[in-house]
This record gives C-alpha cells, structure tokens and sequence, in this order.
C-alpha cells in the first residue's frame, strides 16, 4: 500500500462530522477499498471553542483555511461550508493550490458551477459533487455513468426531503400546513428559515446541476418557473387524494420534441407511481433513458449520515483514480444542450379549486371561460353543502380536473375567471404529472 | 481524439443485437461521452445465414471465435453468450490474449467466477458484469462504488422479473400460475423451459454475485436455500392481500450479528413497502447501508436495450479506464466473509395455510403442535364454509400467521402436522419479510 493520502475538511457541521466519524471509525475499510489509507490532516471550523462529538488528534483542528490552502501535503480538499460567498473563492483557491475538491455545496455549483469547472478542468483538478443532489442517492453516478448509452429523456424527482414530509404529514394527519412546519422546526426537519426549502430553491438548484449533466444544458434558477408547497392547503390534499392522486413538490426536466422542459412545482402525481408512493423524508428520482426505459432510485436525501456517505464515495473515487477520469467527461456546464421551452407552452392536465358562491349560473360562467380557451372538463367535485340558514350567499369549494391544455391557455382563463364575482381567492391551479 | 478502440461483441441474441444498435446509431453520442470513438470490428455468430436487425459492414460478422481471440487490435470482447460451457473457455481466452471483457452471463460468473477473476487480476485485465444482474440497474455499480463508505447490511431484491410478471398478473386477474405461465410463454415473457426462472435459480445466481461484492464472501448455489414460485396457488396470493401483503420472489442476503443470511424464497412483503408495490417485470433491489439506511433501485431487471445500456455503460467504462480502476478494488471472489446462518436458525415469522377437514377438534390438534413447538399465533382466518349438505367431511382451507419464530421450529411442527389426518396436502408455508 502507498503513502496515507492527506484530506482536510473544511466545514465541521453536521455532514463534515459524519464524514469524519466514517474516515476514523472505519479507516480499515475505507482502505481496502480505496487501495490507500486516508488520513484526516485537517478539519476546519468557524470556532474552535465549541465542542464536537468527534476525536481528533491535535492539530488537525483549525478555523484558518488558508492553512489548507497553503498545505501541499493535503491532497484532496472536502469543502463542505455553505452558501457562495466565500465558499466560491475558497474553491477556486484549493484548485489553484492543486487540490481536487468533493463538495456537498449545491448553492455554490448551481450559481457558480461554469466558473468553477472549467477552472478545475484548466488546471488538471477535479470536482466531485454527488452529495450535492438527493444525499445518499447516487444520483450524479447515475446520470453520469450508468445512463452513458442512453440519452436520458426526463427527470422526476422528489429533491426536498422537507416539502415531502411536510405533505406527507399533512394529509397522514388531516393537519395544515402552518400546523405541520412548526412541528417540523421543532423536531429540527425544518430550519428556523425554511424559505429556501418550501419555497421550491432548494429543488430548483439540484435541478440545475441534474439538468446540466443529462442534457448538456447550462440554466440558471430564473430560466424556468419554480413554485413551493408554502399555499398548498389540506382541502387540495384531500381533493386530489379522492381523485386517486398524490400532490408531491416535483422537479422536472424532460425532453419533449426538440426543446427541454423545466419546472419545479407541486403537481399531482396518480397514486400507483412510485413517487407518489414516496413518503415522508424520503428523495425519489425517475429517471428515463432511451435504452433503459423507466429507472426509480430512492433514498435519504438529506441527513448526516446518508450525506456523508455520498462524500465518502465522492473521497473514494479520488483516491482510486476514477473521479480524475470522470470529470474531464462529464458534459457539465456545456451550452450545447436543448431549448427552454417557453413555460406557456407546456401542456398538461389541470386540477383546479376554486371558492365559489352558492347560487345559480356561477357552474356555468366558469365553464363557459374554460370553454372559450379551449379547456375541455374531465371531471368535477363539488359536495352537497349543507343547506343555508339565512339568506346569505356562502362559498363552497368547486374542484375541476381538466383534459391536456397549455400552460398559456390556463392563464388565460384564469385571469377571465379572476373577474368573476362569485370567486373567491385562493383560485388553486396544480398540473397533473402524466 | 485518439484511436477508435474496437470492440468485438460474441454472441447476437436479443442483447447482443441491442448493443450492436446502441453502438451503431449512437456512435456520436458514445465517442463523446468515452472520449474515444468505438468500432464493431467483429460480431460473432452462431448462424451465418440467419437474418440480423442490423446492417453492419462487410466481414464483420463471423462464425468463428478464434478469429476475435487471435486479433490484436481487438481492444475489448462483449462475451453474450450464455452458459458456461464453452464460454468459460472463450473468456479465459481472450483474457489470456490481452481483452478485457465486458459480460452478462451470470451463470457463468455464479459458476466460475473465483478462476475467471483471479486469471484477469493475473493479466492485469478486467471483467466488467453490470448487465449480469438486474438488467438496466446500475446495483453493480451501486454496491461496488456508491456504497463504498458502508457496510451493506442487507440485500432484498426482486432479481427475476418472470416470476414478478407472473405472480402479479394471478393476483390482478385471478388467475391460477399455469394459465399465467403459458400465457407468458406464448408472449415471449418466459422460456419454453422456464425452470430456470420459475425455480428460482436465475435469482439465486444473482444473489451469489450481489452477496461477494456486498459481503466479500464466496458462495455457491447449494448453500442456501432456493425456493421457486412454481408451488403457489392463487388462494395465497389472495390470503395475503387480505392480511396486507404481497407475495413476491425475494432474493435476500443480509448480516444478522456476525453471520450472513442468504436465501431466494417467496415472501410475504407488507403492502406498503417499495418491494411490495413492484410489479409487473420490473426488478428492485432495496440495499441497506450502515450510513446511508435504506435506498432503492428499480427498473427493467431484462429485456433487450436495458440489458444492453447496462453493456454499455460498463463497455464506456473500460473505455474511459474507470473498469480497470475499479476491478482490482472489487473485493469480489473472496472468503473472508461472514459465516453463511445455518437455514434452521433463521427467524421470521411465517403464513402458514392448510387444507384441514371441516370437523371439530382440528384447530386445537393444529395449536396444539404450533404451541409445543413454541411457535406463537398472531392473526387466524377461517371463512365459514357452506353447509355441507351430505354426510361428507370436506376440506376448508386455514390460514395462520405466526409470531417471530425459527426456521427449524417451523420444520419440526410441520412434520408433526404431517402426521395429522385431518390436514391434507398440500401444506403451505411462506416466510414474511421483517
């Protein structure tokens, strides 16, 4: 066996102490795989002071990152800080210092991924990055190896593990939204700022970085429209639940015809597929090549332990020599890819719930706007409200499944339907996965 | 670019023919991706005169191997031929002519893996074998790499997706296994001789590849125990929906303290596990690591472009210089594994149904011989039968599920429950997945 390999980790968090915890607690193992014992030189941290669950030897411990930088006996780098600034500039330093970089940092390679490929590719470094999407699903593995004879023709994939315990919790338990993040911040699923999650970001950015690697297609977060779970309501839950269906926050990618279609939004998906069926924490991604049909990889998407395990396979295939071969292939960052397809374009099937008033002709106005935009009606729900007690007009809930439209057409409508008096906010539009 | 590298493909069956397509119409697509364009230079058949899907050049199709053996520039040998008999030889040979070799037969490699291993390791070749188990999914690749910072703890997979075809469309259509069967066979689904399949022998083949490379340990067929779904009858399938399960073909391997379980038997699954809700063809493999939990892997486990994309992806790999890399690393062929459980110390619970005479007495003779072999009863269904209308003791069918039990208690109360006159054949018993 050859001289130990030298690794520093920069970024001692919960995913850089599970990192630690498998290099230390199964450092045999990791050997034998790897061909080359791994050693743990450094590990940076924002404060020195605060106590860690992990033993390390003296002097491993430091919060200058520089002295990794300038260390040339530390081979390979595991940069595991957060956010783009000064995680970018950071990387661009080790890479420069001859360092190859595993990272987890999605932030920083959905906004700064050109950049920082080509710089590792100019320099003879690589990137690897399969903790980055869907944690302990060898996602990037997938897309860049296993589907190489294929050319993939979609993406589906449930990304965020805390939208899908969020929707899974709320249904499960006829609780709402509100109700279920507070508890799901308490128990730590969700953080005290759960924009980036709920909102649709976080799917978004792994997304991008998927979308690059299968399609040869660089996009930024503002080429294609990104919405959350965080106005979904239980009715709609339950609505789609009776109509057989799932609503699932999903990332999307597919080639239809010549141009690419790209989206992140709560959809409802029919409950015999395996991502409707995909529940709680859990990441899903449906992956469909040209030559394997329909592939399912499913697992922990987040979380210390199943992360760290991508970086640790991310580690191994550095050391063994294979991520060096790797990268200089992967097509990542490329522009030579497909066209965005225009959002207006896309055509699907729509459920739509609406706060209707109570009284004759409101069924007919309502279809007669989805009529004249050719929006043809596959089916409708609206329960026996209970009779009225005085003469006021109440609101109940009117719930549409439309055939295959456009995007285009749908808004169209619903900027008719907006003008009608006997609707009332919210007016809830979802596409159908199909 | 460099050199074409070529490839010689033995063997045009169903996969063959698929490589052969994938190769040709997407020789762009695979020259990008492996850096280095690929070339046909020989396809070996069997019959000269049979007509081909494909139109390949001049010279290139032959009869005889020895050719493909005897040229240098041959780079690399996709060896599709099944059995292992001559293809053991053929791959030796060509190893020992300086190829590495691309397979599927995993008859072979269950057979003589440990000599075709050790040769290549000797030559300083590789063996590639992603396309020997679960056709289009990547588990090799999962196990072999993206599980490398874990110990696998436990293997359960669908491997065979005839008998998941079969035992999905008796329950779906109410259908008896010998009218699925020839309806499968006449669709190409399964084998003139579908032995192979039904016996579970062609699961069991995989598992001994999955349980070297997850376990390092060398086993052969006749050390565990396989069981085929060619004894089942409708009447179970639907016993075990009304408790909430699926009956599916499961092979497992998992760690149970320090010793391996290992096994290919129709279990009962719970209705709500990934596994349970696979159906149709499809293979699924739910692999468990000790840091990443539990992930899943679906898709087609056969069928002619996913076999060959899994081909294909192993023949870029070697093109790329990844296989080399990882095949010395593979710690396949080893024995320095855990201790395979002896089958009767397996625990579990068990569905057990028998055909017991509709007279008084039965139950208790049957608790009674559960009860002193310590094998607790959880849940019973007996539906009333019609009233006999002569003097005639009929036969109705009981259905117990046991609590947690042995392998070799169960064995022991069912040759006592043999001896009962009252019970006739046959006696079913089926293991539930835990």
């Amino acid at each position: 066996m050859t001289s130990p390999l030298n690794v520093a980790i920069i970024g001692m968090g919960t995913v850089g102490g599970g990192v630690a915890q498998i290099l230390t607690e199964h450092s045999e193992r990791c050997a034998r795989r790897s061909g080359r014992s791994i050693h743990i030189a450094k590990a940076v941290v924002r404060d020195l002071s605060k106590p860690r669950g992990i033993d390390l030897p003296d002097g491993v411990l430091t919060d200058d990152v520089q002295s990794v930088i300038d260390d040339p006996n530390i081979d390979v780098a595991i940069q595991l800080m957060g956010g783009t600034d000064p995680a970018r500039q950071v990387m661009l330093s080790l890479l420069e210092a001859g360092k190859d970089v595993v990272t987890a940092n999605k932030a920083l390679l959905c906004d700064h991924g050109p950049e920082l490929f080509e710089k590792a590719r100019e320099l003879g470094r690589c990137i690897a990055f399969e903790a980055a999407v869907a944690g302990g699903i060898p996602i990037i593995e997938a897309v860049s190896q296993s589907m190489s004879g294929n050319q993939i023709t979609s993406i589906q994939a449930i990304l965020n593990g805390t939208c899908n315990y969020i929707l899974t919790e709320m249904l499960k338990r006829s609780a709402s939204y509100g109700d279920i993040l507070s508890e799901a911040q308490e128990l730590g699923y969700a953080e005290a700022d759960p924009a980036m999650d709920v909102e649709g970001t976080d799917a978004a950015q792994k997304l991008v970085i998927l979308c690059q690697l299968a399609f040869g297609k660089r996009v930024s977060l503002s080429d294609f429209p990104t919405q959350g779970i965080d106005s979904l309501e239980l009715a709609d839950l339950k609505y789609a639940a009776e109509l057989g269906y799932r609503i699932k926050l999903l990332a999307v990618a597919q080639l239809v015809g010549d141009s690419l279609e790209l989206h992140v939004e709560p959809k409802l998906v029919h409950s015999d597929e395996p991502i409707a069926k995909t529940d709680g924490p859990l990441n899903i991604v449906a992956l469909n090549g040209d030559a394997v049909g329909p592939t399912w990889y499913a697992g922990a998407g987040a979380g210390k332990m199943p992360t760290a395990s991508a970086v640790v396979a991310d580690l191994m295939d550095v050391v063994i020599g294979r991520a060096q071969l790797t990268f200089p292939l992967m097509s990542v960052w490329g522009d030579t890819g497909p066209q965005v397809r225009p959002p207006e374009e896309i055509t699907r099937r729509y459920y739509l719930r609406f706060n209707v008033d109570d009284r004759p002709h409101v069924l007919a106005d309502i279809t007669d706007i989805l009529g004249r935009n050719e929006i043809s009606i596959a089916s409708v729900i609206q329960h026996e409200a209970p009779e009225a007690t005085g003469g006021e007009t109440r609101s109940v809930p009117l719930v549409i499944m439309t055939h295959t439209t456009t995007e285009g057409r749908i808004r169209m409508a619903d900027s008719e339907l907006s003008q009608l008096d006997s609707i009332k906010a919210p007016r809830i539009r979802l596409p159908v996965l199909d």
